[in-house]
């Protein structure tokens, strides 16, 4: 089974919103078995919208549409939707009972927008929204399924995973197609190809596998890809590839299971019983943030100190005044102070430290814009890296708290910086 | 002049990497008067590529194509652009040069892939890349406009903004497109559009001007667009949408400029020469994230606490031991001597405050997930208001720091709450 994606709406063709939906649905129908051969995107008009269901309609066996059943007027999917499957609209009384349990549950007034939500086309199975007011839709024709969701992401995932996926699975029982991806950081592209080398050492020449390299500012992905007949079949020649890459790349490689740095070294803290601070001046909070986005980091984060100001470096991380005015709050050794300062006040086992000039101004010769030193204190030592990570400010915290995090990866794994 | 954008990547079909080039190119062409009509997206396939190619450029004056430009094996959009042109590759000295001396600085050694990158087609025009090392590439024919990027974002980016943009906008000067867009904040969508009312009391019934709603978790944004044959009829029609919008809506639009809530505090706190201290327990530091995002706010925000574990919210801020006995962590009177104490603590002139269950797990049936308490203090008041952000972790920070920045903002204009 192959799947096209269309996303609708005017706000995605002048580049406002960014497109997520298309990639959650195609992650999801994958998993399934079902490849995703294009996606297209279209606006709130009539005649592209048809032609669009059209064309991949007849080129795909599963198509999924989202975004335009709003309540408001520009949305025209239902409208478009009735005209290509020849139907019309009529009232559903399941969805209108959801949307006044709803609007009773939100103590809010129901309106007539609200009870027009539940019109849907006569010919369809309706998918249930429960998280919002807007149905889905399912049509059957010639043994292939196209699919029409609401637009907004949280809406159309409950949909995805609840319905669309364990209805599709249950049709689709003749390929598997499995990753598995390994996540590297402090190593570029060009530089890990040559490391890993010849690419049919990993993958083989049967064509069952493939091998693709995908940066970005975190580090570079190595996604391993298998079509296989079985599940078991795949797992096997993707174990393989996975571990011909370690032979040749180990060191780079913190994960091979889609989690991010954050998830791993609070796998590894909790491990180890291990209580985490920060001090942030230049990464300003997105460390702790990037940490406590992981659920039941309370375990093992006590908190955080984000001193922006000199002063605030100085009384609640006792960094000494004198080593800020002698070699200024970008240094090796004001990073060191921040860290064991803050691992001393918090009372935690390991502290982190992030001192840079994240700019766009603020630099110097001396001190560019993008230096950066990382700070890592634990009872045993105490030390500071240098960095450059750029003039873009927000690329710039991006990479200091994913060079943070891998700091003490490795040190928590005994591994050389 | 319409325009289509293809960008190429199996990383993409399989959903692991959010498309954000296309919006980017999207929003840039627009601006410049290029509507864009269609997005496709497909795989490193090369019969798929050439069809996506030929679909487009017959439908559209301007084809946008990124992606597939890489130094490693899965990258095959120089060959089917040579096919498609009918051209050969040859060696592009002054790319050739510009490698080597990239090479140089960052201190890498070039190998064979890296000379490869300064291939090019015969016919082509290059785009230079001045941050990276893949090339880009312009085709002309019959009046149309064919271009090719790396879809590494910031190569792709430099190579729209100083090249493809300023090359384009020379090119078309029939038509004029302009976008306003009000973010609003505090309302859902069903609400505001009821607020709003007659939509053609907003943009008139000629036809040139249209609205969108476009919602999200920190927001509804309501989209003017004027299509005009001059900026400054265009410019007359937005002004007159906004004004109409502004009598139905005012208190809940904070931006009119695609400006972030944490820019617009930050112009106020800078007006009203305000230092501002955070501290945070259920945001994890995503507020103080959020506001140093913005380049120059070291200027009204000292720094701020994430203090996770009880006993950092007694030290760091001085909540008194009792009250979170009494009280539990997470209630008003905890998030009031969180601001107050803060703003002590850090000589600040606001504090704000979280505190509150961000989930998945750890609620209660009387503090169900998703409850959260924002705290305010300045130095004539300290207050605290409830609110509940939902089960789904990272959506329940993101609202959590939206709302404290929205209380906030309305205290600095003296707004009503």
């Amino acid at each position: 089974m192959n799947a096209e994606i269309i996303t609708i709406g005017d706000e995605l063709l002048i580049g406002q919103v960014i497109n997520t939906n298309q990639a959650y649905i195609a992650e999801q129908l994958n998993n399934a078995g079902i490849y995703c051969d294009r996606m297209t995107t279209v606006g709130d008009t009539a005649d592209v919208i048809i032609d669009a269901f059209s064309a991949a309609f007849k080129r795909a066996d599963v198509v999924c549409v989202t975004g335009g059943l709003g309540p408001t007027h520009d949305d025209i999917t239902k409208k478009m939707v009735c005209e290509f499957f020849n139907t019309a609209l009529v009232i559903h009384n399941e969805t209108l009972e959801h949307i006044k349990a709803l609007a009773l549950q939100r103590n809010i007034a129901m309106i007539q927008s609200n009870v027009d939500q539940a019109l849907v086309p006569a010919s369809c199975t309706v998918i249930p929204n429960t998280v919002g007011t807007a149905p889905g839709m399912m049509f059957e024709q010639n043994g292939k399924y196209f699919f029409v969701m609401p637009g907004v992401p949280f809406e159309m995932k409950g949909m995805v995973d609840s319905w669309i996926v364990p209805f599709l699975m249950k049709k689709n029982t003749v390929s598997v197609v499995r990753h598995r991806t390994l996540k590297t950081t402090g190593i570029g592209e060009s530089m890990l190809a040559n490391e890993i080398g010849d690419i049919n050492e990993v993958i083989g020449t049967d064509g069952t596998t493939t091998l693709a390299f995908l940066p970005n500012p975190m580090g570079t992905k190595l996604r391993i890809t298998v079509k296989e007949t079985s599940e078991d079949a795949a797992l096997v020649k993707l174990q393989h590839a996975e571990n011909v890459l370690r032979t040749k790349a180990e060191k780079y490689i913190y994960s091979s299971d889609e989690k991010d740095l954050e998830d791993i070294i609070g796998i590894l803290l909790k491990e180890q019983s291990l209580k985490l601070t920060t001090a942030e001046s230049c990464t300003g909070g997105l460390l702790a943030n990037r940490i406590t986005n992981v659920s039941g980091s309370s375990e093992y984060f006590l908190g955080g100190y984000v001193v922006y100001q000199n002063r605030l470096k100085i009384e609640e991380l006792g960094v000494p005044e004198k080593l800020i005015l002698d070699h200024g709050a970008v240094s090796k050794e004001v990073a060191e102070a921040m860290a064991s300062g803050a691992r001393m006040s918090a009372q935690a086992d390991i502290a982190l430290s992030t001192t840079g000039i994240a700019g766009p101004s603020g630099g110097t010769p001396q001190k560019p814009v993008g230096l950066c030193w990382i700070g890592y204190s634990d009872a045993s030592s105490t030390f500071a890296m240098k960095f450059n990570f750029g003039d873009n400010r927000l690329r710039f915290k991006e990479r200091a708290t994913q060079a943070a995090l891998e700091m003490m990866r490795r040190k928590l794994l005994k591994m050389q910086h």
